[in-house]
């Protein structure tokens, strides 16, 4: 975070101008680097940057486990300051080099060329875990005050209103771990990398809670790490409802206030002690 | 948009989980080739996906007006259904060629690796624009109306709660064009190369507001477009702020209800008739 002069103008007061500091949430490139070649390069925000590294190159499906790393360390890419943007990370001598085509995530399993059918097929390719029968049960109560949480343990770090958060817990509603970051797939990168240092893959039986909306990449981070349910403070996409009902992942949005809606694998959410999804489940509904 | 089946819980009602259709907002990949190359692929709401081409391959510098591309048009990737998602570019003969090195927008124009400075630096080589006198003036009052104003033009258009929007504004408030995205960069890509296809470049005396956050990226998407005032309904990020200082740039944050922040440039913003940085800019705040 930085403070920086600001003018603040409202209307609805005298309508005079204020000037005063103002608190940004701090923003730079992170370069990740494997073998010394680059190979991204992502705006985040500073700190746990080897996770971010981790977590992304296991998401990616560059690395399948810990073991795959041998080191990974932020190193200053000249002698000049503030150069600690860089992870290089060295991978074992049996895994296989990224692929650095643009359209990598697209053309490997698939002939029908740039679609979100051949996007869904690359990444079920790559997960190494199979989530569809993931037996975590949760209460929509549960679910519905985890938003609250997720913020009262934001309200500690955030005080610049501009950060996206990322919550990983367990399915009585524990908070295991919350990452921030201006990037939402960069707080949910840190919240996996964590997760792979801490030797928690595949993190069956947990659930994810992002602050936005839930789009078809962060879908694709969960199930990478073998996350059964990803609930989003706002909507979906189609590409992630599409994605999610693939893995059999429990896909909820709008999560807020006491409502939400469950778009995939309802069956993991319970009112009542019952289960929402049967015997009549969301996918039969025409 | 697509309908997909949803479960709908609210727990201040009945609780009973209502089954039924939920539209969302569609997220597929485009994927931008150069002479046959592939260049960048981005998931995006379908749509405008010419423009979204020619907004990216400006505000990325590969191109530096509508002259020095000789055919844009989407194309089938192969003969299977589902495979309008390429949009196939042709650029002049004495274009170069654009850089794919995942470090480039970095390691340009400076020696001190990659960090926010070497950003600002490589963004202020490529800007064609000098924004810095560009003499708009705009009334707070006319700047506290847009978020309202772009709003009602969404909500013609958004009913999935899920999409991101940018609008180019005159500095009467008048609304030029609105574009909707899941991709925040990606609506006012469609912007931009709107603006570009229409022969508006560069965009003196216009303003850009977009639905979220001012990130490093979209302030150089601004930039690259010659528009000398960018707005978000919420908070810029430190670099944002940063490169909008080295512009010339007005940056607005946090415009809501009656309110904003003026965080650069500020005697663009005028209240009751007066410039609000004049004659104490907020620069000179210590």
């Amino acid at each position: 975070m930085t403070r920086r002069p600001v003018v603040k103008i409202n209307l609805d007061a005298s309508g005079e101008p204020r000037r005063g500091p103002d608190t940004l949430a701090a923003e730079e490139p992170l370069e990740i680097r494997v073998r010394k070649a680059p190979l991204a390069v992502t705006m985040r925000t500073p700190g746990q940057d080897i996770d971010l590294a981790m977590g992304f190159l296991l998401t990616e499906g560059v690395i399948g486990d810990a073991g795959d790393v041998v080191t990974a360390q932020l190193c200053a890419g000249t002698d000049t300051p503030n150069t600690y943007n860089v992870v290089d990370v060295v991978l074992g001598a049996d895994v296989p080099p990224p692929v650095t085509d643009p359209s990598r995530n697209f053309y490997t399993t698939s002939s029908c060329g740039v679609c979100g059918k051949a996007s869904i097929d690359a990444v079920r390719t790559r997960s190494r875990f199979d989530i569809s029968g993931d037996p975590l049960r949760v209460p929509a109560t549960t679910l519905a005050d985890l938003p609250d949480r997720l913020r009262a343990a934001q309200h500690t770090f955030d005080r610049t209103g501009g950060l996206h958060a990322a919550g990983l817990f367990t399915a009585d509603g524990e908070l295991l771990v919350l990452r921030e970051d201006v990037g939402r797939h960069n707080a949910v990168d840190k919240v996996i990398g964590w997760a792979l240092r801490e030797g928690r893959l595949p993190l069956t039986g947990h659930l994810l809670l992002v602050s936005g909306r839930a789009s078809f990449e962060l879908t694709q981070k969960a199930w990478m790490a073998g996350i059964p349910l990803l609930a989003a403070v706002s909507a979906p996409s189609t590409l992630a409802a599409d994605l999610a009902e693939e893995a059999g992942m429990t896909l909820v949005g709008f999560l807020r206030g006491r409502g939400m809606n469950v778009y995939t694998a309802p069956e993991r959410v319970t009112v009542r002690d019952a289960h929402i999804g049967l015997p009549e489940s969301a996918s039969t509904v025409s």
